[in-house]
């Protein structure tokens, strides 16, 4: 009998805020990649280049021109996927032809005046500006807003039109479906276990250490258990909050610095400055407001999508959109790779 | 009061097989894409290449020589991500850190012994000789796995690593988290409604006909109220069947025209050979095959990546991957576009 070991067998890992399962085939890396090599990620970005619409002083293609801005920068997305006025489809509908009013407001968010900078290279006073403003816009148009949808989508391997470091907040009148989910998952574990499923999820992790990638005392950052991207992480606060409105002072500087220094081991990674889609996951707002949301556990998901190289990534296809997400290397594998990286930036280490 | 134009207006539509929502924000497709542009695919692919293993008398990975097929041709996938064999992971676990055992196959398929044809391009018969090879593999796999997971990957946008038209069948000792949803979401259709969900809906879609691409008498192919991709497809049979080996003869030949027809208005959209995933979903099989599956239908899934030309893809990222999926033009537009598109391939048509 050949005893268990995660890097050689292939299992099945459950993601208890998805309520799916993982297939984990470690041994597949083994297999030589014949396939699509991807463009690497432009390393030479101008600081400022006068036809790019996210610069200071530039015009916008609604006409409209940007200032002079020296720290942030907020506006309204030009071509919104969700507006604040879209008339009602209309209602009693046949059960297989179901549609429903969308409504919402799309921001795109200027992380800093100059092209040529992303988070991990940033002042970390600058990065806590950048959080400052996340949590102004969760306050604000979580007045109203059942959900707002923090998210960055970084380098053009992952749709992102525009080097400028960036990123975007939708709100809708909906909760879309994956906090949904999630919501879900978090209560039904709250009332079986009578803790918040993150919290008592983050205990764990800090003292397993295995999938750890960086820690402080306020914050942690892992690769998930259940992680599908390769190097996918999930980064929560030790502390019990509910949004990212909530995080003192103190918690927002701790994490400015964990932000950095986790990107920095990222880009360190292959040595490019690594594309991902990453956003935050809060308690609902608006009319959840009131609600009891006990069971919910403020995080952030980053969801990168190179596998090999800064060439190659993992193509989720045929067998993962028909059936079933697959990965090619153990969460542990990843986390301790990402750990034992450096915390200065390729960038402006001096060799 | 404006009124409703789902061109114009966002919406939700809600897919009754995930139980979940899209965001329709048609009036999306009128900002411009400054973006990544891919590489279109390869249209020069050599009938027979010496250093492919996947072509008639080549050797493979593993040392085996392929014989001179002159039809499919079926080995076993020579990286698996699925073995008979892999050892349990052992139960008793936290709930957080939950792992089960994962076994079963992975095979390849050649559909022909030319590299340089693809299923739109083969005589009806060679179609026909795939179809029955599926049916051989359900039938086969499907006596003892609960699930037979029949996919094809096209094109290196797909992660699809080799020009030769082939698919892949994974089978699995678990039945995997999206037929697990789609059993869920029909089943409890049919408890409701006393009829099977896809069963219902092709009758209204062949009604309607606003989303219908191609139809013959046995069969449809609509893009479905719900879908996510711009062009993706549900294609299905009128009449009640749970597995594709349960189709008889002449729906099997129905199946290779309709096929031949959908694929080839795909290929003439650009006028290139057009990517996606595929796959089967049937009735589970193994110890589902003695279970009452009455609420399923056997239909198959198109997954095209491209949105607004052969080489500008539609990005599933951020607020799709963290939030919800949302699409830039409306099902009924898709749907025009691909019916009105004709049937002789742009590769044969004499001009
Ligand atoms: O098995 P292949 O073709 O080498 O691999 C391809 O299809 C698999 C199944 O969809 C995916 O897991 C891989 O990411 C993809 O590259
Ligand atoms: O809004 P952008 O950056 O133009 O667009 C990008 O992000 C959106 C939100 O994740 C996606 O829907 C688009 O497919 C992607 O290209």
């Amino acid at each position: 009998e050949v005893s268990f070991d995660a890097k050689e067998h292939q299992h099945l890992r459950y993601n208890p805020l998805r309520d799916t399962w993982v297939l984990v085939s470690a041994h597949r890396m083994k297999r030589p990649w014949a396939g699509q090599v991807e463009k690497p990620p432009e390393e030479h970005v101008p600081r400022h280049d006068p036809h790019n619409p996210l610069c200071p002083g530039n015009t916008r293609a609604n006409g409209e021109i940007n200032p002079d801005y020296d720290s942030t920068f907020l506006f309204e997305n030009d071509f919104p996927a969700l507006q604040p006025d879209a008339p009602d489809p209309g209602s009693g509908q046949h059960p297989l032809f179901q549609s429903r009013a969308a409504r919402g407001v799309c921001k795109v968010m200027c992380f800093h005046p100059w092209s040529d900078v992303t988070l991990p290279l940033m002042k970390k006073e600058e990065v806590v500006k950048v959080i400052d403003k996340w949590a102004e816009l969760v306050e604000e148009l979580g007045s109203t807003y059942p959900w707002v949808q923090i998210f960055e989508n970084k380098g053009a391997m992952m749709g992102c039109s525009n080097p400028h470091p960036h990123c975007q907040v939708w709100a809708s009148n909906f909760l879309p479906n994956e906090p949904a989910l999630s919501d879900r998952c978090q209560r039904a574990f709250h009332q079986k276990h009578g803790e918040p499923l993150l919290l008592q999820y983050a205990k764990q992790e800090a003292e397993k250490k295995e999938r750890v990638v960086v820690e402080t005392s306020d914050w942690l950052a892992v690769v998930p258990y259940w992680a599908t991207w390769p190097y996918q992480t999930l980064l929560l606060p030790r502390r019990h909050v509910l949004r990212i409105n909530d995080l003192t002072a103190e918690e927002r500087e701790g994490l400015a610095d964990i932000m950095r220094r986790l990107l920095t081991k990222y880009d360190n990674l292959f040595e490019i400055s690594f594309p991902y889609s990453m956003g935050w996951h809060g308690a609902p707002t608006g009319p959840h407001l009131t609600e009891d949301n006990s069971h919910w556990q403020l995080h952030a998901h980053y969801y990168p999508p190179l596998l090999r190289s800064a060439t190659v990534k993992k193509f989720m296809v045929g067998y993962e959109m028909l059936a079933q997400e697959q990965r090619d290397l153990t969460p542990e594998q990843a986390a301790e790779k990402l750990r034992n990286l450096s915390e200065e930036h390729y960038k402006t280490r001096d060799n």
